[in-house]
């Protein structure tokens, strides 16, 4: 490989890393377009082949995607969440369930020893709005509230990889939980189980925290038969 | 864009997937050189520059590494691999510890209930492994026997995904693992808790199997303390 080559190559992974710090650090938001082509020859000050080169290869990694006539697009936030929804896509939905518990388990476990002010608050707002959702019987409400809820937990984990994998084995299901949310969410016992689990964090009962998931996944895999 | 870069694009997509297809289907495994360029121009019927660009998508999603001088090298067996990997590698070794413990408390759960002969036969190979670099005192290779032991449980576990993310959350901690060898693991405590594991999981004893692990994980916290 001559010189020439090699600075190029090492251009390129330049040009990706720098537009992988503006998507990770939500400079770039997911659902955002990127600006133009002449704007970003500019700033990075490189040529088109070179910007046209790293854009393919985010689109190849599942950060980017170009919309024909319309221009260039965020739709993930990290390499690793692209590549894991990739794969969930691929899984069937049992599977994906069975990690989400295992992650929620150790997320509630890790939360009751580590929950701060901050978390405190915020958990219990996200129940408030999983208890108002309920009494209105507004099922589409209550899945999004029970998300919110649960992020929060996996939030006051203090794990960031937990946090990380969480996120993104989520997206994906959100829809395929949206088709169950008649039968499995909405229910006096599902929100019981809630407050119980929130209570056991706010305590710092670690064990009764563990105990209360265990309920509801077990809930959960009794509905899906 | 006009026709003539829309097929150049999806070109090179079709290129790279296809050299995913053969990492992931291990016929170029880990390690290994990729075929020389103008062998792989006539395999894929495509110009040395599509076949370069491919090559270098490739590089960036962490599949491919290239050595100046002595060629291209397969360096993970998947995306979301080489993602994971690059993720554990920013997190401390606490963060890793508790998602692997999260992974192997569901794996030994689903393994009780799903383990079938042939899970049987090599779980018992692998502890008879165990039992053997115990008794010969070599920390070392107890060290390379229990992580078999672990990969076998969450191989009986059954998910796909689980034992994906456990695969690659495994290999970047090995080497931390092997440095906390001689204070964690090769004790007595230590086999007979991985005994008591494996016989949990052949009589479908998921409560068993559960309190095992976590009776491994305290130990293992109480020595990182």
């Amino acid at each position: 490989m001559d010189i020439s080559k090699t600075n190029r190559l090492s251009l390129v992974e330049q040009i990706v890393s720098q537009m992988e710090t503006l998507i990770e650090s939500n400079s770039w938001p997911v659902g955002s377009r990127i600006p133009p082509e002449l704007e970003l020859m500019q700033q990075f000050d490189v040529s088109r082949n070179t910007l046209r080169e790293a854009i393919r290869a985010l689109v190849h990694a599942g950060l980017l995607q170009t919309k024909q006539g319309s221009g260039t697009f965020v739709c993930s936030s990290s390499v690793l969440g692209a590549a894991l929804e990739k794969r969930i896509q691929k899984a069937n939905l049992l599977e994906t369930l069975e990690v989400r518990h295992a992650l929620e388990r150790e997320a509630a476990q890790l939360a009751a020893m580590r929950r701060d002010k901050e978390d405190i608050n915020r958990l219990q707002e996200k129940l408030k709005a999983c208890q108002i959702a309920a009494e209105q019987g507004n099922s589409k409400l209550y899945v999004e509230a029970d998300f919110e809820l649960h992020k929060s937990i996996v939030e006051a984990s203090h794990n960031s990889i937990l946090i990380d994998l969480y996120e993104h084995m989520t997206i994906p299901l959100q829809t395929s939980i949206q088709n169950l949310a008649d039968i499995t969410t909405h229910t006096d016992f599902h929100i019981g189980i809630h407050e119980k689990l929130i209570e056991a964090i706010l305590e710092q009962n670690s064990s009764q925290a563990t105990d209360s998931v265990n309920e509801y996944i077990a809930q959960f895999k009794e509905t899906l038969k």
